[in-house]
């Protein structure tokens, strides 16, 4: 098969033509993830599932940094427990799964698979919390969790999907809420600087929070065609779970109280909007932090004398600093070229004959297309300098990208216009009520984002042009 | 509460007296699990987690040096699919979950909660191979199953429970075969090498094997108590599910032929056998290369000048090179030392007022209590060679163990006799047939545990007394 043909059968959508086209033909051709036999659940391919082993340990690092540590609760939640709080349950009963039969007996009660696992970790914390000595509880869990979704796409909304979940119990409000910030943090941290897409970080309304939360914190994100996406989110429950499950500690005055937790997750969905932040008509593009491979040795006409030894002994020197490929298949050099370019590989790096005279190397950026010659002896250096610049340089293009289309509103009507001519995120200045939401939802078919933090109301709500409260920001999600 | 409390609070059976008991006990008063409110499902808590995440570190490493790739398949399998394979449904379908409901309405079609996803991995296979380069492929996954175990016991048999299925496509038999033995020697290196557990190899008897499979690997181990523990198995399949799945490639001679495939795996039921392997009437005891935390430095007299300060600039030199906590709280050093017993952390460091004015410390190993003064400037290569030490000195005493509840017999009656007396693993000749197992596992309670690789029979069948063809190793078994 010629190159040619390479580019025929490999061949995206553009997104100008058909966004939604265009990302499921990254998904499949860069070979991220795979429709399976079982409805809307996907298969992670190794290119995707790879993308998340990096992600689990930028994040997991940075929970035992800050003090969690790792459990595993049961994957199945017996329905009178699920059922004890009364906005949970609300919240996640119309999407839960349900299992009835263990093997060829018809079970007794229902078991649901796991929505999430508030009510697991509460009815735990309430056997093992006695003294403000067990205080804090800092626990996380990686697991995979199912919501019977009726529409799904891959990574950004599918049946089941994997996250982590943290799960805390604190002593005082205060210490609750401080730690449902620091974890917003770490999430902003890694969302910006792995995967170099820049956040917005603010309080989401009462209608867009969690079940069963007091508040919900999020980052949001505006991916390439002007859709926001809710990237991570962080939530503060005061004592409502602990009241109704009993959780309780013996202060230091000997005082019985009740904690105060919090609930925290990102998911598998971050996969979906990396693609959509840094994708281009050619395939998948990686920042190097978040690419399982970051650099690709391939040679150029192989064949000839010393190539193939030249270019393994780059990689054998690259990999020991970087995560490093190479390919000494026998496809052409121009087939690997594409198949690099289709995964997202930071950046590709050419041996041939010539290089070799000449004492260099090629190495192209993924993001530009830029090509340099680098000599051979500081190939390091070199390229830990094109990965730095280019990570930097990409979250800047997101940044500026977002920017541009980035607008206020003073009413619906301008709202609704800035989403129809270009998307993106919307200000607008919002009274509180929850009508005016509704309205904004079926007039403008958009949702508040968040309320970002240090924001300030300016002038009358945009919808009912009574007094605003809050500034708003507005978007069209997915 | 004073140390005698303490003590008292802590205590856990003897297992001389009650094995089961004592098992128990340790589970539970070292923090490895609880029992959850999901009946049959226990709660990984964070100090049994910890050796699961490090055992995965080990396994996971190893995978991808032997060219593995992980992936992640749906946790539902349709029905039709899990009956594709005769062999594998009958073995699993008497035990699985299933899920009839999504949200409030009923399914078309019932799914299982996977026990194992052979049917997942070969119907995905079935799409994605189809030329002789799309071979091996070499997937593991990391996940956790589910089988509706009427018994259950905490790690040693739970409904879920975590481990890894590795599932490889091959283009010959030959080449399956050899990854089948591959990955049989991989896990005995990590039972072995990292978990201290003496391990017998060899091939089940076809009663024993997977459902489905052509032929089954195992590692067993003996623990404690003298039962066997199956800690790792490894399946050829030959291409009986790739001719039921049609997993078919065209060939260099542009034949079609089917691909023939493995699977193999590891459970979190191997943090069960490391506790009945080790474990002593104080508690845990880990080997060092097993343990989520090799040292605790542990200040003495905490509240003299000078003995914080100590203890945490030892704290930071340890943790640079070692798995290393250190506690400042305010409980007794006697309450530390106890609490670290029991978790099995493998070195415990004292330094108290004596100590540093002498410019020592104090190292005491877990496994035997012996305690020695080590000069602190060279505290971090003695604590090196005392952890070597340890680990090679477990791992002996259990192989010597294993060795003294070893024997051979002749008959049925020599055999329930060893059982009876002292348990452990008999040797006998065995003539091939299913017969004189049903009689053995009727009589003596016994299973055949394995065809240890490079065994011989040694005169006719113990059961049957007829011409015997395999020596096999009995015992009673987890």
């Amino acid at each position: 098969m010629n190159e040619k043909n390479l580019q025929n059968v490999e061949a995206i959508t553009d997104m100008e033509q058909d966004f939604a086209q265009w990302y499921t033909d990254v998904v499949k051709k860069a070979e991220l993830a795979e429709y399976s036999e079982t409805g809307g659940c996907i298969i992670f391919r190794p290119n995707g599932y790879a993308i998340w082993e990096l992600l689990q340990s930028e994040l997991d690092k940075r929970f035992k940094q800050t003090g969690h540590e790792n459990v595993y609760m049961p994957l199945l939640i017996p329905e009178n427990l699920l059922q004890k709080e009364k906005d949970h349950i609300e919240g996640f009963a119309p999407e839960v799964a349900w299992v009835t039969h263990g093997g060829s007996e018809k079970l007794a009660e229902r078991f649901c698979i796991r929505p999430t696992s508030e009510t697991l970790f509460c009815s735990h914390y309430a056997n093992i919390i006695q003294s403000w000595r067990d205080l804090p509880k800092l626990y996380n869990q990686w697991c995979s969790v199912l919501r019977w979704e009726k529409t799904t796409r891959p990574f950004l909304r599918t049946r089941e999907f994997l996250w982590q979940e943290g799960h805390t119990a604190h002593a005082t409000a205060e210490e609750a809420l401080e730690e449902t910030l620091r974890m917003l943090d770490v999430y902003t941290d890694v969302i910006e600087n792995v995967l170099a897409m820049p956040v917005i970080k603010g309080k989401k309304t009462d209608r867009e929070k969690f079940a069963g939360a007091v508040a919900t914190y999020a980052c949001e994100c505006l991916m390439h065609d002007g859709k926001a996406l809710q990237a991570g989110t962080s939530h503060y429950f005061g004592d409502r779970f602990a009241q109704v499950f009993s959780i309780q500690y013996t202060d230091r005055d000997n005082k019985l109280r009740h904690v105060h937790q919090t609930s925290w997750g990102v998911t598998t969905r971050l996969i979906g909007g990396l693609i959509m932040t840094h994708g281009d008509n050619n395939g998948l593009v990686l920042p190097p932090n978040a690419a399982p491979v970051q650099t690709v040795v391939i040679p150029v006409a192989q064949h000839k004398t010393g190539v193939t030894d030249a270019a393994l002994g780059l990689y054998d020197r690259l990999k020991i600093k970087f995560r490093c490929k190479t390919d000494m298949t026998d496809k052409s050099a121009g087939w690997k070229f594409s198949e690099n370019e289709m995964k997202g590989v930071p950046v590709r790096i050419e041996i041939g004959p010539k290089d070799i005279e000449k004492g260099r190397v090629i190495m192209a950026r993924r993001d530009s297309g830029e090509k340099k010659e680098i000599p051979l002896e500081g190939a390091e250096n070199a390229l830990t300098d094109l990965l730095n610049n280019m990570q930097k340089q990409m979250f800047d293009k997101a940044l500026q990208k977002q920017n541009e289309r980035t607008s206020s509103a003073k009413t619906l009507g301008e709202l609704n216009e800035s989403l129809d001519s270009k998307l993106g995120f919307v200000y607008a200045s919002w009274c509180g009520s929850e009508a005016c939401e509704e309205e904004v939802k079926e007039k403008a078919s958009a949702t508040s984002r968040c309320i970002p933090f240090d924001s300030e109301p300016n002038g009358d709500c945009f919808c009912c042009g009574k007094k605003a409260n809050h500034m708003v920001v507005w978007g069209r999600a997915y």
